[in-house]
């Protein structure tokens, strides 16, 4: 068995990545369907997290599937607590169009994905330096599956405004675990052509000279 | 203008994606080939990395490109040292089989990319509760190149057995920007068909239904 004998794959189907990696957008509670997401659709997501690097081969993911309404709301209303508090952080100028932003999509998506890191307990390959490694190997199945749900015309929205130890005790997380993401994932009504936060112009893109050095710094 | 006219993919497209997540491999120096990555081939794996995801669109990562061999050199050299003080952290039976493998590709990759997070320095949308949500940009930037790279039959390999400070220095990094990823980067002599670490039983693939719960732990 030739172990190297991997695929090589054709100009066009780069093409393809690199479209879906240039349309991929979050997604956010007004835009999601209320139409179920398929359990073949599902397990495409699945297999594209499992299927992403990971330090040492350790895998350090857990996925919590949630369609459970109550449990939905426990969580929104973490996001809401930690949304007030956000608010006055912004500049006075910033705040009317901050508050005018849909910012998740908790309850209208009609599948939410909490997305943990669960450490090895025992000593990892390649995570002896850089102990954070892990978390990061759970963030790039996160990707994974953010680039299957556009393949497959699926929604997801990553919310990040929420108290992550709430989040651990409304789903009885074990105490080492640490939430990465917490997903809004379903069907929508189309997806932007551009972030959403480029066409409102609360960032600019930043142009590619800016963010690329040469040799050293 | 209708914003939300954004491409819909086929099943076909969405094949192409699952092949290549299923290919990506993480490459070390035993397979990288002496062959420089051309400029039109490098400007695909930045486009990918630009078009990540980022919290509130704050796009915080950047970029060190480095070929010369002095600067490798100085990295290898911080590699050697945090790999000799990893190796007997392993289990007696497990320390043989680390001290043969290949774990980085510094000298032979033709390209080396560190990744850094740079803070924004002001509040980010998004960033309020959860301040790491800014690190796992930059590592959505990397996965978003890994698999533009695999798509494009070049190797990336990570390697995270690195004091981050040291790297730091030696690419003269701002105090505040913070390594996330190093990587190799270049033309390979074939790919592997499956993860060499599950190969060489390093680790196991986990079973799905040990890291998927429903509604809560």
């Amino acid at each position: 068995m030739n172990l190297l004998n991997g695929k090589l794959f054709t100009e066009a189907e780069a093409a393809v990545l690199r479209d879906i990696i240039a349309n991929r957008r979050d997604v956010r509670g007004n835009r999601f369907l209320d139409k179920p997401v398929e359990e073949a659709i599902l397990q495409q997501l699945l297999d594209a997290a499992l299927f992403a690097p990971s330090v040492g081969f350790s895998q350090p993911w857990e996925f919590v599937l949630i369609r459970d309404k109550d449990i939905k709301q426990q969580v929104k209303e973490s996001f809401t607590t930690e949304n007030e508090k956000a608010t006055p952080v912004f500049k006075t100028e910033k705040q009317s169009v901050y508050a005018l932003l849909k910012l998740e999509g908790i309850m209208e998506a009609p599948l939410n994905i909490a997305v943990f890191y669960r450490p090895s307990g025992k000593p990892v390959l390649g995570q002896t330096s850089m102990e954070e490694v892990g978390l990061y190997s759970v963030v790039c199945a996160i990707q994974n599956m953010w680039l299957m749900g556009r393949a497959l015309n699926i929604g997801i929205g990553w919310v990040s405004i929420l108290d992550p130890e709430k989040v651990k005790r409304i789903v009885n997380a074990p105490v080492e675990n640490k939430l990465v993401a917490y997903l809004c994932v379903g069907y929508t009504d189309g997806f932007y052509t551009q972030p959403e936060l480029e066409v409102l112009q609360w960032e600019k893109r930043k142009p590619e000279q800016t963010t690329v050095f040469y040799e050293t710094y």
